[in-house]
């Protein structure tokens, strides 16, 4: 999309947003053949009235192009435990591989749920907007399901961390 | 905006966003007597090329008033030290209440920047898109401040925690 070595200003930018703890998610859409993923630690609530949410995922890639196909996703919020899976869906690895690992699901929506996740939300596509290298996928909530208040996931200064 | 109670389905919501960890922000813009500025947990990053954020805020808010006549704004990324600032800047205190107390210093772009926080960014507006009860602020990085890599204030399962 854009293979412009990245500048000063780029790298700045970089280690500045590296201070912003998040929780780390998978991004899970499609079935069977057809399923998808990504983590994604650029997501965020976006109203509660209706219940909804957005994600920042890369426009060239896989799970952007077969979410919009799909017309709906899973966020599964990720707990201490699934650090490897987060690296297996962080990785290179193609979509068979990276669903071959984790307690995976179908869901209200048919998307992939984590069924151990610290808790798992489905939406429908809502809208896409792209802007610059990404898309900004906004969600609508459509199914909840919630976990067991285990130990979470973050990542922080470019790192996996635990609390 | 939108003032029906919440349903079942918007507490499942909210419970099951409460797993996902994030960094506590403020969001601060103009200048003097008319600045403004909130905490923020609805942050992430867009894009690095060029470098690009963004920030979801009330509709109906001060902040995202000002931010939209000020042009810019900054998101100071808060460290350990700063859970009474974000606490002052979570509650309902008026403006000149709320920047009584933090280093602030003004920022390349104008907007109040804190001088101590892990990381600050300073964006022009690029774009605010009216979403439901939310405004999603995309913002064009203009200026980055490093911090010193002291401890991180995060928000988790509705209370602070440090890392």
């Amino acid at each position: 999309m854009n293979d412009k070595p990245l500048g000063v200003a780029d790298a700045e930018y970089r280690r500045a947003m590296r201070e912003f703890a998040t929780g780390v998610a998978i991004i899970a859409c499609g079935a069977g053949e057809s399923r998808a993923g990504c983590v994604a630690t650029a997501v965020a609530s976006l109203s509660l009235s209706p219940p909804s949410l957005i994600v920042n995922l890369q426009r060239a890639g896989s799970t952007r192009q077969r979410l919009q196909d799909a017309g709906a996703f899973s966020v599964n919020f990720l707990g201490a435990s699934h650090e490897a899976l987060a690296r297996r869906f962080a990785g290179g690895a193609p979509a068979d591989e990276r669903f071959s690992d984790g307690a995976w699901i179908e869901g209200a929506t048919g998307a992939p749920v984590l069924a151990d996740a610290l808790a798992a939300v489905e939406c429908r596509v809502e809208e896409i907007l792209a802007r610059f290298t990404h898309a900004i996928v906004i969600g609508r909530v459509e199914a909840v399901r919630p976990g067991d208040g285990g130990p979470g996931l973050l990542h922080w200064r470019g790192r996996f961390e635990t609390l």
